[in-house]
């Protein structure tokens, strides 16, 4: 029986998933995998809290730099969190010939293209599936699973925190402000939430799944990126009235001429998905990616992305594929068989342009504040003919406390830079307020 | 640069699309594999009429035999389907050292049991993606994905014939029999739709998705199996009055005690789910995987579940597993790296008993035909209650052309054991008429 031993950096509350599947699970693991899976050390700062868990087998550590070296650790599961220290113990751990799995999807959005030539130099894998959807296995779907086709589109609700907020204010005709305060209490979000309703957590999640489905560069720091905080229950209302529900979407696709992919369109946005359309039914803390292809068409992947034990489903699927092609003392070989960690083998990476944010398609929903006088509205759309965009609905929202009322409008396809230059003479207008709500329509999700 | 070669065995619709695949995609898949797939031979009996692919790399014969044993093909593609000659040319290919993927699900869920062992005795992978899903990459993220879980429940949209004429007869109000017409006009149905709206197709799958769940034997001929063909317009409209969509699915859960499986529920018959459920919106020919595990809890894989494009996209994802682990000449070492075929290594695979009809736990759906008399209601609740069945919901629907009425009932949860004895004693009341529809409910579906 042949074994692989892991140490497991962080008890945090994934960590503690894994550790309760590495041990409560074993035997159901070993019979899957034919042989076993050995969680050999643990580092944590606090080693006193109960988490419930036997450890007598287990080396418990407060010192990660010791587990990253040690010589009877084989993988090390990195569930620290964030950029630093993640990087160095991960990089670490590479260059100490052992494979790695994290859920970090900070860490490989922004440093994994210095970690995976590591790996590779160490001949050694690297696994991250828990770092996009949580529990879903979408990357390895994506990666694998419609590895013969074009990939068309990658649409995804990455976050379960603004999916939440966005649910329960349509659900409930509530505002923004009123239930995030509801989340935070719930634990759905954090008290410092910037990360998750600004879309920076979807923007990490997305530039993994865009590197991966154009076998590009990952280019988190080139994502376009835009948060939930402005939306508001009269928004969602106005969105369900014509038909659509509003999800923050990270969208990826590809630009080229014949086939050939020389750029990549990556945004997150707040977006209008048809309301029968299967992402707008992905509800509550609920996650989705869906990828279409130019053979398989639309696919669509379910699940929770996020909590212990579905996040730890997924990192331990990581360390299972792993298993498989290696086990105590194993040389780079077997690795060599496991699907490359981006997709695409390493020489075959490009560093594809992101496609400048002007030159996005897309289709907008526009919300305006007008005065409420004749020949505004005449003014604006006079403007929007001139820019060439259509508009494919419009309505006048009751007066508000103000003089002014709300005006929303739903284009047909434009650029974003036509759409900003519309914009900006739309605003220059004096019975126009500065304040305009640009969302943006996606009509060809499934 | 190493390759892998291919042969093809039928070149009707979803050939022809994995044709296209190899053949357009082979720049994109160097690139994802870093070794070439190559297609050298194709067998079909008809080699005349025009695909409209370029073949003339590719060595054409009308004799598979040639194909099964030639020293040039690595990878056998059987795309004949059915049971014979299919079996025998697999079975061949495997005996001669070929890897073989096939997109043959009465195949497998028939003959698996005796291929699986042989491509093992000859150090061969054999992959099935395109089986259970059509395009969805769902055995693989049951197998892959999922292995770090118990997995709790399985169920599935398998066949897009049914779910299309359920989605048709939903939206229009339409009955059966029409929309089957329909149908088979539009080519979403055989002129003999037996297999699939009998639920047989579905049952295949299911059996296949089950002993991968559970670690067991296939076991088709054990699953219990009810189509759609006596669902009536009237059945969807009351069920939606209810709040519930019916969809064909085929179920598997697992029985045991101790988290230890000592037998397996497999059922394939119209469900009601509810009407807010991900499943219930599952419409038009998509087919889609729910799998629950202990810590992943749902996820759920949707896409198109067969079409010439979608199939050819699993089958040749199935190829580039298979050509990661191995090239032309390569050895068995590679082989197993992969994943087991079932999800569990042979040795570990074990014999697990059927859950006897009789014992499986559902909530139903009833619906009477009654003579509209005073104490009909009364006489058929009593017996349900001395059977020890509550009624969730109740409803008696307009009189029909005979003097008889349909009345409606929701039950909670009781065994189909119990459920039977009941129906029998209510059907030997005078009022009420031997024409009983019994359809099942799961309301725990995602």
């Amino acid at each position: 029986m042949t074994e692989i031993r892991v140490g497991l950096l962080g008890l945090g509350t994934i960590g503690t998933g894994v550790a309760r599947i590495l041990i409560e699970q074993e035997e159901l693991m070993r019979r899957r995998l034919g042989k076993s899976v050995r969680l050999v050390a643990v580092a944590d700062r606090d080693l006193t809290r109960d988490r419930g868990l036997d450890f007598s087998d287990v080396r418990l550590t407060d010192d990660a730099n010791e587990i990253v070296r040690a010589e009877d650790v084989d993988l090390v599961v990195e569930l620290i969190g964030g950029y630093e220290p993640a990087r160095s113990f991960v990089a670490t751990a590479l260059a100490h010939g052992k494979h790695v799995v994290t859920a970090n999807k900070a860490l490989v959005a922004k440093h994994g293209e210095d970690l995976f030539p590591l790996a590779a130099e160490h001949g050694v894998a690297m696994g991250f599936e828990a770092a996009v959807g949580g529990g879903i296995p979408c990357l390895k779907a994506l990666r694998e699973g419609c590895a013969a086709n074009a990939i068309e589109s990658v649409y995804g609700i990455l976050n379960g925190t603004c999916n939440f907020i966005l649910t329960k204010m349509e659900n409930e005709g509530a505002d923004y402000a009123d239930v995030l305060k509801e989340a935070q209490q719930l634990g759905y979000a954090e008290a410092d939430p910037t990360f998750d309703v600004e879309g920076i957590d979807t923007a990490h999640k997305l530039s993994i799944l865009a590197a991966m489905a154009y076998g590009s560069k990952i280019k988190f720091d080139e994502v376009f990126t835009e948060g939930i905080s402005r939306i508001t229950a009269s928004d969602i209302a106005s969105a369900s009235e014509l038909g659509y529900r509003i999800k923050l979407l990270g969208i990826a696709k590809p630009h080229g001429v014949n086939g050939e992919v020389n750029a990549v369109e990556m945004r997150v946005h707040p977006t209008l998905v048809p309301a029968d359309s299967q992402l707008a039914q992905v509800s509550d803390s609920y996650n989705a990616v869906q990828v279409s292809g130019d053979f398989v068409e639309h696919t669509m992947y379910f699940g929770r992305g996020a909590g212990e034990r579905p996040t730890a489903s997924a990192v331990v699927a990581d360390i299972m594929d792993i298993a498989r092609v290696c086990s105590s003392g194993s040389g780079p070989d077997g690795v060599a068989h496991l699907a490359p960690p981006m997709g695409f083998v390493d020489a075959e990476r490009r560093d594809l342009a992101t496609l400048p944010v002007a030159d996005v398609e897309c289709e907008y929903y526009l919300r305006l504040m007008v005065q409420d006088q004749p020949g505004v509205i005449a003014a604006v759309t006079s403007i929007l003919a001139d820019q060439r965009i259509s508009l494919e609905a419009m309505s006048q929202k009751e007066r508000s406390a103000a003089n002014s009322v709300p005006v929303v409008m739903l284009t047909h396809e434009t650029t974003e830079g036509n759409l900003q230059a519309a914009i900006s003479r739309i605003i220059a207008l004096p019975a126009v307020e500065e304040d305009v709500l640009i969302l943006r329509k996606e009509s060809k999700v499934a």
